[in-house]
């Protein structure tokens, strides 16, 4: 494991804190935190919500979250007991002016008000102005508090820029949080690392050497009880704005002058920029959208999307995506970039594939497959790189592709953090650096929203696809197209 | 394990047969070959020495050989007596005329004219010429007749350009097998896979990316009862002029326009071309000899190389050498090449460390250690290339090297099989690609031939190490000029 060091004690606040992400991903991550001794013991996490809970009664629910997420091997009792006595509630309704708020104002007495103070928004984006506003009202902004934002900053770019304005008119930028769990995971800051720590990687990292890019965030998974935030939202929206999109420019960018936020978020920002604009009579041609239908995961056979969401209800939103996005840069120039993701596939898979061009010329008999260099964010962090070797024995030089596989969990001996833990204490710490920047994310959107434009006015078929399958028959001819296939369809 | 063909019928008869190369290794070549289904049960293996032994007898120390040589899990009852079958022996002083040359004549028949003959030279170069005149003269030379010869080819240029003035009155050039078994290892082969099959490497092979390239081939065994032989060579005729100097050519050769022999061998010697002449009065500046004095290898306490000489003689025979060499071309301008061979050093390894240069510029804290790809061709064939990691966890961009590792046994899962297996299954078939041509051996002397001179005119010292260190620190300080350092110095 790299250093730790011991943050500053905080005052975490989190707004929708009976939620699902607060009970799976905030609460474990700070307890891991807690554990590996980065967290001071006079430090609180507190919890809000609607909901009439005490102390303990959270306490309680926290509790059943830790056991229920946090793996056995690094749950100790006593540990555990130390971090619930952390652990406090207030019952406040965020959004509104008028709620309890003095239940909330009572837990900071004056000597609390040089403790960094963070407040975490897991509540439904259109809130997020409004808490804004009554955190100020009610005097709980101090000069070390931040807030974090959790996805989606919006639904459009008109609605980001509104919220984004919102938030901005209590916060400066730089006490503002947007956080996307994806720059929090190991591979993808690892990808900073292998680009510009190895000239191995980096003097390959360009057109004359790569022929396509993939990237892919396959989830088995279905809505479930989420349809009805997932049906006004689909998988544009939900990944590919902000994640896939974050794991793109990580890809593409070019070496920032440094590691401050500010250096590496320029970068990014340059390829957000770069992306050529999608007209929206383009979008047939570049985009593909799907839903599943009823189908199988493994042995299991699942509903279909409209079964999930009940109620005999129609919907067009798409829970598959593919577009075939272009870099326009002198580094990536006929460089095709084409980004996935969807429900209901065959595998939990998040994946870069990038692949090299072929030989030039081949004095070989043997076919030979162009290299490919595989960069696995889940199910276990690692990279493949794919090489044309001799067939051991044999007459003559036959070849054929082998795999060199390396996990970094086994090759380091250390587990992996959640990409939660990293990013709570960078909150913390008020270090940026993995965050999104306001101009990011509607960079990010501008790009979007030709899309979602094009989708809405019906331009393009909602195509129907199995549980089970890699997504529709068109996102496989939406790579034919430029020649190319996807990962699971190549030899 | 790569397609086999069955090679014809052939006669393969070994001058020196019952000496220790055709016990450890022609004879269980031959076996796993037949073993494999790759030989025709009507061949035979004709061993011939100055010996008076039936074939029985022969036969008895071939089994032996066998079972001493082959694996248990190869040995199966019935193969090892079929092959046996085919197993004879003549008793022939190759190298004198008045020798019992009826003992091998009697062995072919009118019926035998047509098979394939290889008469395989595992004897003192001194008698090469001689023998091909017998050979020659007693009319056991036909149209499918083929020699092998092995190293060392001479001890010098003259004698060298001798040996094959007089093979090559008896015999036409493709013909004539000279064999190196380095380039019979698979991963010496792959090495052309690797590089002509593989952008990745072949994009990066170059002074642009590399900042030096190491060759090692170190044992750990000494002398032992060869020593009157080798105080005759030393480790420069016998390690760098032949093996070290192909396995550079490989290396360093530009892409060949096919894989036959000629183009390939067209390249390699190109690269010897290209090699800086040393003169005489530089070899102090590039060149190392040292010779092992007493010491301990693991827990065993070894004699020096003077006592295991005996008899109080006194030698400057070199055990150890380092070379710095340079190949002037476009691609490999300003690169070193270290060569290096040694008995007595710590461990059996044969390698190739191809040593990436440095970032150009960092953005991280860490200290950045450069890229390295290492080639082993022995103990264990693979690849290992060294990659900056980001350390998982912590709180900023900690980066540590890690090794991609792949043994090539365990990704094909295939028995490795030995070099002379494929190069005596290669002399059958007339094919050389794997083989030295007469320029190519002449060009290796050329160019080692000035530090011979140097050395016997005593221009620099012999520098004394302990058995079972890496050799002279003179060796050290060799790179240390160009500010490198050997593999097992490095941090």
């Amino acid at each position: 494991m790299a250093k730790l060091h011991m943050v500053d004690t905080f005052d975490y606040v989190v707004f929708g804190a009976t939620g699902d992400l607060t009970m799976r991903k905030l609460l474990p991550a700070l307890y891991h935190r807690f554990r590996d001794g980065q967290i001071p013991e006079d430090s609180r996490v507190i919890g809000t919500s609607r909901s009439r809970l005490s102390h303990d009664e959270f306490r309680d629910r926290a509790e059943k979250a830790l056991r229920r997420f946090v793996k056995d091997d690094s749950l100790d009792e006593n540990t555990v007991q130390r971090f619930l006595g952390m652990v406090f509630f207030a019952s406040v309704n965020g959004a509104e002016a008028e709620s309890t708020w003095d239940n909330l104002r009572e837990l900071f007495g004056d000597d609390r008000a040089d403790v960094v103070r963070v407040f975490y928004f897991a509540t439904s984006p259109e809130l997020y102005g409004a808490i804004c506003k009554n955190l100020h009202d009610n005097g709980l902004v101090t000069e070390k508090t931040r807030v974090v934002l959790e996805k989606p900053i919006g639904h459009d770019l008109e609605s980001a820029r509104k919220v984004n304005d919102e938030v901005g008119a209590y916060f400066e930028e730089n006490k503002v949080f947007r956080i996307d769990h994806y720059l929090g995971k190991e591979t993808v800051q690892n990808l900073i690392a292998l680009r510009f720590a190895n000239p191995v990687f980096e003097r390959l990292w360009d057109s004359d050497a790569i022929e396509h890019v993939q990237i892919t965030a396959a989830e088995t998974v279905g809505v479930e009880g989420r349809g009805d935030y997932y049906d006004h939202s689909g998988a544009l929206r939900d990944m590919i704005q902000n994640h896939l999109l974050q794991v793109l420019c990580l890809v593409a960018m070019e070496p920032p002058g440094s590691l401050d936020a500010d250096d590496l978020r320029n970068e990014k920002l340059k390829v957000l920029r770069a992306l050529k604009p999608i007209r929206e009579e383009d979008v047939p041609n570049v985009a593909v959208r799907g839903q599943y239908g009823r189908g199988k995961i493994g042995k299991e056979i699942v509903p279909a999307y409209l079964e999930e969401l009940g109620d005999g209800k129609q919907s067009d939103t798409e829970t598959f995506v593919a577009i075939r996005a272009e870099v326009h840069s002198w580094r990536w120039g006929k460089v095709p970039f084409y980004l996935r993701s969807g429900k209901r596939l065959p595998n939990k898979v998040s994946e870069i594939v990038v692949q090299f061009r072929e030989t030039p010329w081949s004095i070989f008999k043997s076919k030979l497959e162009a290299n490919r260099l595989i960069i696995r964010l889940q199910p276990e962090e690692g990279i493949q790189l794919s090489v044309m070797n001799k067939v051991p024995g044999g007459d003559g030089m036959e070849l054929r592709p082998a795999n060199i596989n390396v996990s970094f969990e086994q090759a380091f001996g250390a587990r992996y953090p959640d990409a939660y833990e990293r990013l709570l204490m960078d909150t913390v710490r008020g270090d940026p650096v993995l965050f999104m920047r306001r101009d990011e994310v509607e960079a990010a959107w501008t790009w979007v929203e030709p899309i979602l434009n094009a989708w809405k006015k019906n331009c393009s078929p909602v195509h129907h696809y199995p549980a089970g399958s890699w997504g529709p028959d068109a996102a496989r001819k939406l790579l034919a197209v430029t020649r190319n296939a996807w990962h699971e369809d190549m030899a």
